[in-house]
């Protein structure tokens, strides 16, 4: 029975592959490009996020058999071959995920020539198969290990811990590439020359348009599939620890073990259904599956209301659409969880449910709370921008502290979320939360990955001088995909906050600690020690960031002084030199901050033990979430308040308002998409570390 | 024995009291101001920073009153007096203090018209009467309401929330007034206007003057008076629960104490010393003890190189003679202690006097490392200002690196001090470390507040015109300063993170819990609400800030528009409006703030228990440490940053490199003079409210 459920997961982690592939095939290679200068620019974008990821996997390459080896001596065959599984499940779906979008964006760039749901139509396409990418290999990679290494929570967190280490490394790498080339970009051409975006003149522009790819494909990629496995991992795990329980008259063997399995795996169907309502015609020329949807749709019409709804969609409103098939997904995921609960927790069916649905529910409500701190059409953002008649610094000011108040809703949400998951189902409750959080990943990725596929093909109409309206036909994507990207921002982090606790307590359960008790001395030493960690770990990655930026700012200015003709277009600007500074930077600057995390635990636990530990962890885990949420929060704000601004309100472009947006905007990259992103991830890690060394301090 | 002990503590905290007074009369008064200008602006700014305190103690006059009738029908007399005591305390000194501080300013000026060392010891002695008067204050009122309510720990802990609770106010309070001047001033005078800082045209001046000692002497002053007596208080509530253990083969009693009170006395004698060292005549036209301070420094001087050192502090060489002081003072501190260890403990003299000592090394270490981030010598500062040169979001940037890298240093040390004073004398050791630390605070405050009475000093000499060569004596005078206050902040926030510490020992103690795990899952909600508060406290004090100093900036640019004449100095600037700005804003906006630190600990305590209270505090003190030490540190580095470029690097003043800066210090602005100070208090005012309220939930 157990291996039936687990071979059904199997299957489904197997059809969001198979969706992933026929879209691709189907949709995306299926559309030629007939504009030369597209398909070229899509080309060199595309061979120079390449270039990089090969760079980088190669450096990586030597870390994960390095760490495998030292496990393989230390621990044995079963950690080593988990943690590889991990390691290269992350590393693959940042490398496919890219290599779609990298092929999707001249394509939605051609797309917009013909109108605006074409365009939209083949984003999301990109999109949806980036995020069906993530959640399947992550899935099947679960279930592999699974099936090799048997339910050892242990070896599991070493398949967690596998993935985790190379999204840090992804991310705080692509978030620096990316950064390092936006920020040069923009404070050279768009302030001192007055350049627009993406003006083929700058020097730094295709660097900006790979780093798209590199740091919010390949990155968030891998980021997502760590939330995602670290989520189900931590829950197996617990489930795994009740397996003697006697309750409702029966042991409860594994079904806590499978039960998570089975949730990701609805999940999975719920995102389909969801990616579905976005882009119908998806599959409609894969023979019988087309069919079937078509039909699906036409009984799911009947329903009231549903028509109404799905005309709208396919008129074309962008924000609706993709609003609309997250809900479904949710929707139909609150209610697979239901029927899921019922089947393996009779007894408990309601409170299992209830735990769950709290978990997609705080993501559903934190994802709005950050869109009210950081969408224009709220105060908040109206505060900064109006801070712009004061100057750059009242912005930051203003900004700061919007960032610093966002930080409460979604921390009590995640505090009602882990007190009331726990009180229905204990600890298996608030890790069940967890997954609940993130069944939905595959839709909301694709949501997500929709947006850098919008912002690439923006740059690539810009640079191929396109006509205007196509521009503003992608402008119009983009912007959707700012606000939805900003709702899986906090999706993430507050995933990231219950999946640590879960993990953390799977970590006390491995120490067999009884109490991690803060009245101890050696607790609080390692609670304030934890609290500090990610201080500097940002502090180090926006250093790597400025400093990087530094660089690319000498270059462009030094670019534009000594090539002549290179601003009347005659002379043309040395993009290889961006490329490679923002590259040399990523992967030099990426590997302090990875190694703060992965040699904190082992040391603090060998110098104050395993109760100190405890508390590093709990430490980290607070400071961590606060500032996660705060830097991408003030980051998404500012971005935002320039963006109000350009629309035209204070002024708009040109004034001396604008430029203090700019300012706000400048110092909000690297706390939106380096740092922010990358300590949800850190959290993570250290405690899966923390978990996967365990044993040896016993 | 015990009665004499405690008599004798009174008699020290007297002796800091007379050498106030005496330096008070015969130097700052006996000093009369020849120059009619001078003693006019200085009377304008006395008149208007007592205009806003009263205005400000009428309001907390109220609060404080409600308070104490609350204590009164809930918890008895004992606690209404003794937190009516410790609020009109920390009142007094921060009203004294400022008294002083207003009255030396112009005499410092007038003095600088002289030479600069009569400035410097003017603008010392202002600053050693602040500091003893804080120290002889807090000591005093500790022994009284120790004498009339016994040494209840419960008692002394309602003194404490007194202080703390009118810290909190006055540091928010003044803060906010301070800096919305500041910002206001600075912003539209220095930028847009390019008229000098001080200048008497810029309407915002009198209330920038006003605002140093509205927040930098009256705030720092109650400040630095909580922090002082909270950490006394703490050691003595321990010192209260061993007295039952038998060591050393009799009964400990009261010894415990009664230690920390002669430890504080003595620190009162090595302030004093230090203050001589810097002054040596400040006492000699005093009958006695002119000639006795005479002939100790003779006798002194016969120690080898003892002679040379005083030599070169007479020469007039300031920063030498500060830090020289400072140094006496800690050497005298450590001597005396080892001679209380030995008298008290003898059975543990070296474990006692090595705690205690951990604390003082601490301070000193920690003011290290604070300067090295924050003073313009060593790198850090340099990297900010290098970052100038690609515009003000870079500098932001680095700024915010530097800031979040400083976090580091403290928080080992501090780390350190609590493990090695736990492991050499438990949690008694803790507190003990934190009195260490705190000991020498006349001493560290009598440089401290040296500073704001030397930046009015320059004031007031730009204001009336003074020859430029007496401006420049006081800009000395106030860069010192600058660098001293930088190690004032250190110690400040690092004595706030070790009594925060024993405070919480203290609460675990009162209610009477046996632990308080982190794997319970209502401690975890405590832990991340507690670390969220800090975050929420900053966004309202900075929001504050700029909501005011944006009202400034269009006040003052309003003027320079509306008034004719005011630029060629023939119209009058209204400056009473830019007053009453500044003082509607600071009253109006410090009420959330300090509702929220007072209200949160009963809150969480009546919802969720007493062991997630426990939890709460914990996560306030490790986000509340790292941020104050983030926020303090940042700030003071963008303000040495500027004034580094100011000194003529990276183009000097009028260079779009300064005017970059000038953004970063006005960003800092707020960090290291409003929220970061201020969440010191915060994180002892919250834990102290939950140790007075304990016996409640019991």
């Amino acid at each position: 029975m157990k291996i039936l459920m687990v071979f059904l997961t199997f299957l489904l982690g197997a059809a969001a592959l198979l969706y992933a592939w026929l879209v691709y095939y189907r949709k995306v290679e299926a559309l030629e490009i007939k504009e030369k200068q597209i398909a070229e620019l899509s080309g060199i974008i595309h061979g120079g996020a390449f270039a990089f990821l090969k760079k980088e996997y190669k450096w990586l390459a030597c870390f994960v058999g390095a760490v495998a080896l030292l496990f393989l001596l230390r621990m044995g065959l079963g950690y080593a071959f988990s943690f590889l599984l991990g390691a290269v499940s992350s590393a693959g779906a940042g490398w496919l995920g890219m290599y779609v979008a990298t092929r999707a964006n001249g394509r939605t760039t051609f797309a917009a020539t013909k109108g605006v749901s074409e365009a939209l139509d083949m984003a999301f396409s990109g999109g949806s198969i980036v995020g069906m990418l993530v959640v399947g290999i992550g899935l099947v990679g679960i279930v592999v290990s699974y099936l090799f290494m048997g339910v050892n929570p242990a070896t599991l967190a070493a398949f967690g811990m596998g993935a985790s280490s190379i999204a840090l490394f992804a991310r705080v790498g692509g978030g620096i590439y990316t950064k390092a080339a936006d920020v040069g970009a923009d404070l050279v051409g768009k302030v001192e020359s007055g350049i627009p975006e993406d003006d083929p003149r700058n020097p730094a522009v295709i660097a900006d348009n790979v780093g798209d790819n590199v740091g919010d494909v390949a990155g968030m990629s891998a980021d997502l599939l760590e939330s995602y496995v670290n989520s189900i991992i931590a829950a197996m795990a617990f489930g795994f620890v009740c397996k003697d329980l006697y309750v409702g008259g029966e042991v409860l063997g594994l079904r806590g073990v499978v039960f998570p399995l089975l949730l990701a795996g609805w999940g999975i169907i719920a995102s389909i259904s969801g990616c579905l309502v976005v882009s119908p015609n998806a599959l409609s020329s894969v023979p019988f599956v087309g069919d079937f949807v078509a039909k699906a749709f036409t009984v799911a019409e009947k329903i009231p209301y549903v028509k109404t709804i799905m005309d709208r969609v396919r008129s074309g409103d962008a924000a609706y659409a993709l609003r609309i098939g997250l809900f479904a997904a949710g929707a139909k995921m609150i209610g697979g969880t239901f029927v899921l609960s019922m089947l393996f927790f009779f007894w408990k069916t309601f409170n299992i449910f209830l735990a769950v649905s709290s978990g997609v529910l705080t993501a559903v409500l934190i994802g709005f709370a950050t869109e009210y701190f950081t969408s224009s059409e709220y105060p908040p953002v109206k505060t900064i921008a109006e801070a712009s008649d004061t100057g750059p610094a009242t912005v930051i000011l203003s900004g700061f502290s919007v960032g610093m108040k966002s930080v409460v809703i979604p921390v009590l949400l995640i505090c009602f979320a882990t007190w009331a998951s726990y009180v229905l189902a204990g600890v298996f409750g608030v890790a069940c939360s967890a997954v609940g959080m993130l069944s939905i990943t595959g839709m909301a990725l694709s949501v997500d990955a929709y947006g850098p596929i919008s912002d690439n093909a923006g740059g690539i109409a810009e640079m191929s001088k396109l006509p205007s309206d196509v521009r503003k036909i992608t402008d119009k994507l983009d912007s959707i995909g700012n606000t939805t990207a900003a709702m899986g921002k906090g999706l993430a982090i507050g995933s990231a906050a219950l999946t640590a606790l879960a993990l953390f307590a799977a970590y006390t359960q491995a120490t067999g600690l009884s109490a991690i008790d803060i009245t101890h001395s050696n607790v609080v030493v390692g609670l304030l020690l934890g609290g500090m960690l990610p201080f500097l770990f940002c502090a180090f990655s926006v250093e790597a960031v400025s400093r990087a930026a530094q660089a690319m700012i000498e270059e462009v200015r030094r670019q534009f002084r000594e090539i002549t003709g290179i601003m009347d277009g005659t002379g043309r600007p040395e993009y290889e030199k961006c490329v490679s500074i923002s590259t040399e930077a990523a992967l030099k600057e990426m590997v302090v901050p990875g190694a703060l995390a992965l040699l904190s635990p082992p040391i603090i636990g060998a110098l104050l033990g395993t109760e100190a530990l405890g508390g590093f962890l709990a430490g980290s885990i607070v400071s961590g979430v606060m500032l996660a949420l705060f830097m991408a929060n003030s980051g998404g704000a500012w971005d935002n308040a320039k963006k109000y601004i350009e629309e035209g309100n204070y002024g708009g472009k040109g004034t001396s308002n604008h430029s203090a947006a700019v300012v706000g905007d400048t110092v909000g990259d690297p706390f939106k998409d380096t740092a922010g992103p990358s300590l949800n991830i850190l959290i993570k890690l250290m405690t899966v570390v923390a978990l996967v060394i365990a044993p040896l301090f016993n």
